[in-house]
Protein backbone atom coordinates (compact mmCIF):
# COMPACT_ATOMS: atom_id res chain seq x y z
CA UNK A 1 0.00 0.00 0.00
CA UNK A 2 1.23 3.45 -0.79
CA UNK A 3 1.02 5.80 1.88
CA UNK A 4 -0.96 8.54 -0.26
CA UNK A 5 -0.39 11.22 2.93
CA UNK A 6 3.70 10.85 2.21
CA UNK A 7 2.75 11.51 -1.51
CA UNK A 8 1.42 15.01 -1.18
CA UNK A 9 4.52 15.98 0.34
CA UNK A 10 6.42 15.51 -2.67
CA UNK A 11 7.24 18.66 -3.82
CA UNK A 12 10.52 20.01 -4.97
CA UNK A 13 12.97 20.23 -2.34
CA UNK A 14 11.65 17.68 0.07
CA UNK A 15 10.35 15.42 -1.35
CA UNK A 16 13.65 12.54 -1.08
CA UNK A 17 13.48 13.66 2.59
CA UNK A 18 9.90 12.31 2.87
CA UNK A 19 10.66 9.28 1.47
CA UNK A 20 10.48 5.98 3.61
CA UNK A 21 14.15 5.12 4.66
CA UNK A 22 14.33 2.02 2.75
CA UNK A 23 12.79 3.09 -0.22
CA UNK A 24 14.84 6.23 -0.11
CA UNK A 25 18.12 3.58 0.17
CA UNK A 26 16.99 1.92 -2.74
CA UNK A 27 16.31 4.55 -4.97
CA UNK A 28 19.47 5.80 -4.47
CA UNK A 29 20.81 1.91 -5.51
CA UNK A 30 18.31 1.71 -8.56
CA UNK A 31 19.89 5.35 -9.69
CA UNK A 32 23.73 4.09 -9.98
CA UNK A 33 22.45 1.21 -11.36
CA UNK A 34 20.67 3.46 -14.31
CA UNK A 35 23.82 5.23 -14.65
CA UNK A 36 26.05 2.47 -14.85
CA UNK A 37 23.58 0.20 -16.80
CA UNK A 38 23.86 0.20 -20.91
CA UNK A 39 20.55 -1.41 -21.02
CA UNK A 40 17.62 0.92 -23.02
CA UNK A 41 15.17 -1.25 -21.15
CA UNK A 42 14.69 -2.69 -17.77
CA UNK A 43 11.82 -4.66 -16.21
CA UNK A 44 10.92 -4.15 -12.28
CA UNK A 45 12.07 -7.91 -12.00
CA UNK A 46 15.98 -7.28 -13.54
CA UNK A 47 16.29 -4.10 -11.29
CA UNK A 48 14.88 -6.29 -8.44
CA UNK A 49 17.88 -8.81 -8.93
CA UNK A 50 20.43 -5.89 -9.01
CA UNK A 51 18.70 -3.62 -6.12
CA UNK A 52 18.29 -6.79 -4.32
CA UNK A 53 14.50 -6.77 -3.53
CA UNK A 54 11.38 -8.34 -4.66
CA UNK A 55 9.92 -6.65 -8.06
CA UNK A 56 6.54 -5.80 -6.30
CA UNK A 57 8.96 -3.66 -3.97
CA UNK A 58 10.88 -2.38 -6.73
CA UNK A 59 7.43 -0.48 -8.69
CA UNK A 60 6.42 0.71 -5.51
CA UNK A 61 9.46 2.29 -4.98
CA UNK A 62 9.77 3.94 -8.69
CA UNK A 63 5.76 4.78 -7.95
CA UNK A 64 6.62 6.90 -4.79
CA UNK A 65 9.61 8.58 -7.04
CA UNK A 66 6.25 9.98 -9.34
CA UNK A 67 7.43 7.89 -12.34
CA UNK A 68 4.22 6.21 -14.60
CA UNK A 69 6.26 5.40 -17.59
CA UNK A 70 5.92 1.41 -16.78
CA UNK A 71 4.70 -1.03 -19.61
CA UNK A 72 4.62 -4.55 -19.81
CA UNK A 73 8.49 -4.51 -21.59
CA UNK A 74 10.17 -2.57 -18.76
CA UNK A 75 11.28 1.03 -18.07
CA UNK A 76 12.82 2.76 -20.15
CA UNK A 77 16.04 3.16 -18.45
CA UNK A 78 17.05 7.04 -19.60
CA UNK A 79 13.53 8.33 -18.45
CA UNK A 80 13.36 6.67 -15.33
CA UNK A 81 16.92 7.65 -14.54
CA UNK A 82 15.64 11.22 -14.94
CA UNK A 83 12.74 10.64 -12.87
CA UNK A 84 14.76 9.00 -9.78
CA UNK A 85 17.68 12.04 -9.94
CA UNK A 86 14.87 14.35 -9.98
CA UNK A 87 13.25 12.83 -6.75
CA UNK A 88 16.34 11.80 -5.19
CA UNK A 89 17.23 15.50 -5.87
CA UNK A 90 20.44 14.55 -7.87
CA UNK A 91 19.62 15.72 -11.39
CA UNK A 92 21.67 16.98 -13.71
CA UNK A 93 21.15 20.74 -12.16
CA UNK A 94 21.65 19.59 -8.75
CA UNK A 95 25.19 21.44 -7.67
CA UNK A 96 28.07 19.66 -6.60
CA UNK A 97 27.91 18.42 -2.69
CA UNK A 98 31.06 19.86 -1.21
CA UNK A 99 32.85 17.38 1.57
CA UNK A 100 35.82 16.53 3.80
CA UNK A 101 37.26 13.88 5.21
CA UNK A 102 38.52 14.00 9.13
CA UNK A 103 41.63 11.63 10.12
CA UNK A 104 43.83 10.50 7.55
CA UNK A 105 45.14 7.73 8.74
CA UNK A 106 45.58 4.18 6.55
CA UNK A 107 41.96 4.41 5.41
CA UNK A 108 41.18 8.51 5.06
CA UNK A 109 44.65 8.72 3.10
CA UNK A 110 43.12 6.12 0.73
CA UNK A 111 40.26 8.51 -0.30
CA UNK A 112 42.29 11.30 -0.59
CA UNK A 113 42.53 9.86 -4.25
CA UNK A 114 39.87 12.01 -5.72
CA UNK A 115 39.11 9.63 -8.47
CA UNK A 116 36.35 7.34 -6.52
CA UNK A 117 34.59 10.88 -6.67
CA UNK A 118 34.25 11.28 -10.08
CA UNK A 119 31.27 12.12 -11.67
CA UNK A 120 29.53 11.34 -8.61
CA UNK A 121 27.90 14.76 -7.81
CA UNK A 122 30.61 15.02 -4.78
CA UNK A 123 33.83 16.44 -4.56
CA UNK A 124 36.30 16.62 -1.58
CA UNK A 125 37.41 19.75 -0.95
CA UNK A 126 39.44 19.74 2.75
CA UNK A 127 40.79 16.93 4.63
CA UNK A 128 42.01 17.30 8.27
CA UNK A 129 43.89 15.32 10.94
CA UNK A 130 45.33 16.20 13.82
CA UNK A 131 48.75 15.60 13.24
CA UNK A 132 50.12 18.52 11.42
CA UNK A 133 53.25 16.37 10.11
CA UNK A 134 50.46 14.19 8.76
CA UNK A 135 49.36 17.44 6.90
CA UNK A 136 52.09 18.93 5.62
CA UNK A 137 53.72 15.49 4.24
CA UNK A 138 50.36 13.78 2.36
CA UNK A 139 49.73 14.81 -0.98
CA UNK A 140 46.39 15.54 -2.27
CA UNK A 141 44.32 17.80 -4.89
CA UNK A 142 42.59 20.00 -2.36
CA UNK A 143 43.95 21.34 1.32
CA UNK A 144 44.88 19.49 3.94
CA UNK A 145 44.27 21.15 7.45
CA UNK A 146 45.27 20.61 11.50
CA UNK A 147 42.17 19.52 12.89
CA UNK A 148 42.54 22.55 15.34
CA UNK A 149 41.18 24.32 11.93
CA UNK A 150 37.58 22.50 11.16
CA UNK A 151 35.57 25.05 12.25
CA UNK A 152 36.78 27.72 10.61
CA UNK A 153 37.80 25.68 7.10
CA UNK A 154 34.21 23.99 6.89
CA UNK A 155 32.13 27.44 7.33
CA UNK A 156 35.29 28.74 4.75
CA UNK A 157 34.89 25.83 2.43
CA UNK A 158 30.81 25.81 2.64
CA UNK A 159 31.12 22.09 3.06
CA UNK A 160 28.06 20.14 3.75
CA UNK A 161 29.35 16.51 4.30
CA UNK A 162 32.22 14.81 6.44
CA UNK A 163 33.61 11.25 6.03
CA UNK A 164 34.92 10.04 9.39
CA UNK A 165 38.26 8.23 9.77
CA UNK A 166 39.44 9.01 13.18
CA UNK A 167 40.37 6.39 15.09
CA UNK A 168 37.41 4.68 17.26
CA UNK A 169 37.77 6.89 20.57
CA UNK A 170 37.48 10.11 18.79
CA UNK A 171 34.74 9.52 16.96
CA UNK A 172 32.00 11.14 19.10
CA UNK A 173 33.70 14.10 19.89
CA UNK A 174 35.03 14.76 16.09
CA UNK A 175 31.28 14.00 15.70
CA UNK A 176 29.78 16.91 18.07
CA UNK A 177 32.15 19.36 16.78
CA UNK A 178 31.27 18.52 12.86
CA UNK A 179 27.66 19.10 14.48
CA UNK A 180 28.48 22.15 15.78
CA UNK A 181 29.51 23.86 12.31
CA UNK A 182 26.96 23.05 10.45
CA UNK A 183 27.80 19.55 8.32
CA UNK A 184 24.29 17.77 7.54
CA UNK A 185 25.60 14.03 6.98
CA UNK A 186 28.56 11.75 8.39
CA UNK A 187 29.97 9.01 5.91
CA UNK A 188 31.14 7.10 9.03
CA UNK A 189 33.68 4.98 8.80
CA UNK A 190 34.85 4.16 12.42
CA UNK A 191 33.48 0.85 13.80
CA UNK A 192 32.38 3.95 16.79
CA UNK A 193 28.98 3.70 17.71
CA UNK A 194 27.62 7.40 18.76
CA UNK A 195 24.79 8.99 19.08
CA UNK A 196 24.07 11.62 16.23
CA UNK A 197 23.33 15.10 16.95
CA UNK A 198 19.73 16.92 15.98
CA UNK A 199 20.00 17.57 12.22
CA UNK A 200 22.96 15.27 11.74
CA UNK A 201 22.37 12.19 9.25
CA UNK A 202 24.54 9.47 10.02
CA UNK A 203 25.86 6.29 7.43
CA UNK A 204 27.84 3.62 8.72
CA UNK A 205 30.03 2.05 6.51
CA UNK A 206 32.68 0.22 8.74
CA UNK A 207 34.40 -2.78 7.14
CA UNK A 208 33.65 -4.20 10.81
CA UNK A 209 30.20 -3.18 10.96
CA UNK A 210 29.07 -4.29 7.77
CA UNK A 211 30.77 -7.45 8.09
CA UNK A 212 28.85 -7.96 11.37
CA UNK A 213 25.82 -7.51 9.29
CA UNK A 214 26.45 -10.21 6.62
CA UNK A 215 27.51 -12.85 9.03
CA UNK A 216 24.14 -11.94 11.16
CA UNK A 217 22.25 -12.91 8.30
CA UNK A 218 23.77 -16.32 6.86
CA UNK B 1 3.34 -5.24 17.25
CA UNK B 2 5.79 -8.38 17.40
CA UNK B 3 4.78 -10.57 14.82
CA UNK B 4 4.64 -13.86 16.44
CA UNK B 5 5.10 -16.12 13.40
CA UNK B 6 8.81 -15.33 12.92
CA UNK B 7 9.13 -15.87 16.93
CA UNK B 8 8.54 -19.45 16.34
CA UNK B 9 11.01 -19.63 14.12
CA UNK B 10 13.81 -18.65 16.25
CA UNK B 11 15.77 -21.36 17.41
CA UNK B 12 19.33 -22.58 16.91
CA UNK B 13 21.53 -21.23 14.25
CA UNK B 14 19.07 -19.57 12.28
CA UNK B 15 17.66 -17.24 14.81
CA UNK B 16 19.32 -13.97 13.04
CA UNK B 17 18.29 -15.31 9.62
CA UNK B 18 15.02 -15.02 10.20
CA UNK B 19 15.11 -11.66 11.92
CA UNK B 20 13.58 -8.91 9.43
CA UNK B 21 16.34 -7.38 7.63
CA UNK B 22 15.99 -3.93 9.38
CA UNK B 23 15.68 -5.28 12.98
CA UNK B 24 18.79 -7.89 12.27
CA UNK B 25 20.70 -4.34 11.15
CA UNK B 26 19.87 -2.46 14.38
CA UNK B 27 20.56 -5.57 16.22
CA UNK B 28 24.26 -5.28 14.75
CA UNK B 29 24.84 -1.76 15.29
CA UNK B 30 23.34 -2.53 19.22
CA UNK B 31 25.93 -5.29 20.01
CA UNK B 32 28.25 -2.76 19.23
CA UNK B 33 27.09 -0.06 21.13
CA UNK B 34 27.17 -3.28 24.24
CA UNK B 35 30.73 -3.82 23.35
CA UNK B 36 31.85 -0.27 23.58
CA UNK B 37 29.69 1.06 26.44
CA UNK B 38 30.81 1.46 29.96
CA UNK B 39 26.87 2.46 31.70
CA UNK B 40 26.17 -0.74 33.53
CA UNK B 41 22.16 -0.04 32.35
CA UNK B 42 20.95 1.75 29.12
CA UNK B 43 16.83 2.58 28.90
CA UNK B 44 15.82 1.92 25.29
CA UNK B 45 15.78 5.71 24.84
CA UNK B 46 19.49 6.01 25.69
CA UNK B 47 19.83 2.88 22.91
CA UNK B 48 17.72 4.72 20.66
CA UNK B 49 19.68 7.94 20.54
CA UNK B 50 22.77 5.66 20.09
CA UNK B 51 21.49 3.06 17.14
CA UNK B 52 19.27 6.22 15.64
CA UNK B 53 15.66 5.01 16.09
CA UNK B 54 12.76 5.06 18.23
CA UNK B 55 12.23 3.50 21.63
CA UNK B 56 9.50 1.51 20.68
CA UNK B 57 11.65 -0.13 17.88
CA UNK B 58 14.33 -0.81 20.17
CA UNK B 59 12.36 -2.68 22.58
CA UNK B 60 10.92 -4.49 19.52
CA UNK B 61 13.91 -5.12 18.27
CA UNK B 62 15.46 -6.59 22.04
CA UNK B 63 12.20 -8.89 22.21
CA UNK B 64 12.64 -10.28 18.46
CA UNK B 65 16.32 -11.42 19.87
CA UNK B 66 14.70 -13.29 22.77
CA UNK B 67 15.36 -10.89 25.35
CA UNK B 68 13.10 -10.51 28.61
CA UNK B 69 15.11 -9.03 31.19
CA UNK B 70 14.07 -5.09 30.62
CA UNK B 71 12.56 -2.84 33.53
CA UNK B 72 11.77 0.56 34.50
CA UNK B 73 15.52 1.78 35.02
CA UNK B 74 16.68 0.15 31.46
CA UNK B 75 18.61 -2.90 30.58
CA UNK B 76 21.29 -4.36 32.32
CA UNK B 77 24.07 -4.27 29.30
CA UNK B 78 25.95 -7.35 30.65
CA UNK B 79 22.69 -9.69 30.26
CA UNK B 80 21.37 -7.22 27.16
CA UNK B 81 24.63 -7.83 25.21
CA UNK B 82 24.86 -11.60 26.06
CA UNK B 83 21.16 -12.11 24.60
CA UNK B 84 22.37 -9.76 21.17
CA UNK B 85 25.16 -12.01 20.42
CA UNK B 86 23.61 -15.22 21.22
CA UNK B 87 20.63 -14.09 18.46
CA UNK B 88 23.02 -12.60 16.27
CA UNK B 89 25.04 -15.70 16.18
CA UNK B 90 28.50 -13.49 17.63
CA UNK B 91 28.76 -14.97 21.25
CA UNK B 92 31.69 -15.81 22.96
CA UNK B 93 31.78 -19.46 21.61
CA UNK B 94 31.34 -18.30 18.02
CA UNK B 95 34.50 -19.37 15.62
CA UNK B 96 36.57 -15.95 14.35
CA UNK B 97 34.97 -15.79 10.71
CA UNK B 98 37.80 -15.82 7.37
CA UNK B 99 37.93 -12.79 5.34
CA UNK B 100 39.56 -12.16 2.68
CA UNK B 101 40.34 -8.31 0.82
CA UNK B 102 40.22 -8.78 -3.10
CA UNK B 103 41.53 -5.73 -5.06
CA UNK B 104 44.71 -4.28 -3.34
CA UNK B 105 44.64 -0.89 -4.59
CA UNK B 106 45.01 2.28 -2.17
CA UNK B 107 41.71 1.67 -0.43
CA UNK B 108 42.21 -2.44 0.00
CA UNK B 109 45.87 -1.82 0.79
CA UNK B 110 44.27 0.40 3.57
CA UNK B 111 42.77 -2.52 4.84
CA UNK B 112 45.84 -4.45 5.15
CA UNK B 113 46.19 -2.74 9.08
CA UNK B 114 44.68 -6.01 10.45
CA UNK B 115 43.87 -3.68 13.58
CA UNK B 116 41.14 -2.48 12.04
CA UNK B 117 39.52 -6.11 12.50
CA UNK B 118 41.25 -6.54 16.23
CA UNK B 119 38.28 -8.30 18.28
CA UNK B 120 35.87 -8.05 15.83
CA UNK B 121 35.01 -12.10 15.44
CA UNK B 122 36.37 -11.46 11.77
CA UNK B 123 40.06 -12.34 10.65
CA UNK B 124 41.71 -11.36 7.85
CA UNK B 125 43.71 -14.19 6.37
CA UNK B 126 44.55 -13.30 2.71
CA UNK B 127 44.85 -10.37 0.06
CA UNK B 128 44.09 -10.56 -3.98
CA UNK B 129 45.29 -8.64 -6.53
CA UNK B 130 45.29 -9.23 -10.60
CA UNK B 131 49.11 -7.28 -10.24
CA UNK B 132 51.48 -9.78 -9.23
CA UNK B 133 54.14 -6.76 -8.82
CA UNK B 134 51.72 -5.38 -6.03
CA UNK B 135 51.51 -8.41 -4.02
CA UNK B 136 54.50 -9.74 -4.04
CA UNK B 137 55.97 -5.59 -3.26
CA UNK B 138 53.00 -5.23 -0.29
CA UNK B 139 53.89 -5.84 3.37
CA UNK B 140 50.44 -7.06 5.43
CA UNK B 141 50.54 -10.27 8.11
CA UNK B 142 48.87 -12.90 6.15
CA UNK B 143 49.88 -14.12 2.67
CA UNK B 144 48.98 -11.94 -0.39
CA UNK B 145 47.85 -13.96 -3.22
CA UNK B 146 47.96 -12.89 -7.43
CA UNK B 147 44.22 -13.17 -8.64
CA UNK B 148 45.35 -16.07 -10.47
CA UNK B 149 45.01 -18.17 -7.37
CA UNK B 150 41.58 -17.19 -5.53
CA UNK B 151 39.64 -19.89 -6.16
CA UNK B 152 42.33 -22.10 -4.58
CA UNK B 153 43.14 -20.10 -1.72
CA UNK B 154 39.77 -19.44 -0.89
CA UNK B 155 39.14 -23.14 -0.56
CA UNK B 156 42.21 -23.93 1.41
CA UNK B 157 42.03 -21.06 3.63
CA UNK B 158 37.98 -21.89 4.47
CA UNK B 159 37.53 -18.15 3.91
CA UNK B 160 33.49 -17.16 4.56
CA UNK B 161 33.85 -13.44 3.03
CA UNK B 162 35.32 -11.05 0.86
CA UNK B 163 35.70 -7.58 1.16
CA UNK B 164 35.67 -6.38 -2.03
CA UNK B 165 37.80 -3.17 -3.57
CA UNK B 166 38.60 -3.74 -6.91
CA UNK B 167 38.04 -1.32 -10.06
CA UNK B 168 34.46 -1.04 -10.46
CA UNK B 169 34.59 -2.57 -13.93
CA UNK B 170 36.00 -5.73 -12.75
CA UNK B 171 33.46 -5.60 -10.04
CA UNK B 172 30.91 -8.04 -11.49
CA UNK B 173 33.30 -10.56 -12.90
CA UNK B 174 35.55 -11.32 -9.04
CA UNK B 175 31.75 -11.64 -7.46
CA UNK B 176 30.69 -14.55 -9.68
CA UNK B 177 34.12 -15.37 -8.70
CA UNK B 178 33.38 -15.32 -4.99
CA UNK B 179 30.21 -17.11 -5.87
CA UNK B 180 31.55 -19.79 -7.24
CA UNK B 181 34.08 -20.42 -4.88
CA UNK B 182 31.92 -20.93 -2.10
CA UNK B 183 31.86 -17.26 -0.31
CA UNK B 184 28.63 -16.22 1.89
CA UNK B 185 29.10 -12.42 1.80
CA UNK B 186 30.44 -9.39 -0.13
CA UNK B 187 31.47 -5.96 1.92
CA UNK B 188 31.18 -4.06 -1.74
CA UNK B 189 33.81 -0.90 -1.40
CA UNK B 190 32.86 -0.41 -4.95
CA UNK B 191 30.51 1.99 -6.59
CA UNK B 192 29.16 -0.83 -8.76
CA UNK B 193 25.57 -1.96 -8.90
CA UNK B 194 25.80 -5.66 -9.56
CA UNK B 195 23.33 -8.55 -9.04
CA UNK B 196 23.98 -10.27 -5.98
CA UNK B 197 24.96 -14.08 -7.15
CA UNK B 198 22.05 -16.76 -5.24
CA UNK B 199 23.08 -17.25 -2.07
CA UNK B 200 25.81 -14.83 -1.77
CA UNK B 201 25.02 -11.53 0.34
CA UNK B 202 26.78 -8.23 -0.65
CA UNK B 203 26.78 -5.10 2.41
CA UNK B 204 27.29 -2.03 0.18
CA UNK B 205 29.73 0.33 1.38
CA UNK B 206 31.00 2.57 -1.15
CA UNK B 207 31.59 5.91 0.40
CA UNK B 208 30.02 6.97 -2.83
CA UNK B 209 26.71 5.29 -2.02
CA UNK B 210 26.56 6.59 1.24
CA UNK B 211 27.10 10.12 0.33
CA UNK B 212 24.39 9.42 -2.03
CA UNK B 213 22.03 8.47 1.00
CA UNK B 214 23.12 10.87 3.19
CA UNK B 215 22.04 13.81 0.26
CA UNK B 216 18.92 11.79 -0.72
CA UNK B 217 17.50 12.67 3.41
CA UNK B 218 18.71 15.95 3.67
Amino acid sequence: MIDTSLKRNYTGENQAAALPEPSRRRLVRLMQILRQTKAERLTSAEIGGLVGCRDTLVRRDIGLAGFRGGVSNGYDTGALLSAVERALGAGDGAAIRRCCIVGLGRLGTALLDSSIFDGSGFAVVAGFDSSVNRTEILRSTFPLYPASRLEAAVAAERIEFAILSVPDREAQSVTERLSRCGIRGIVNFTAAAFAAPEGVRVENVSPVTALLTLAAGC
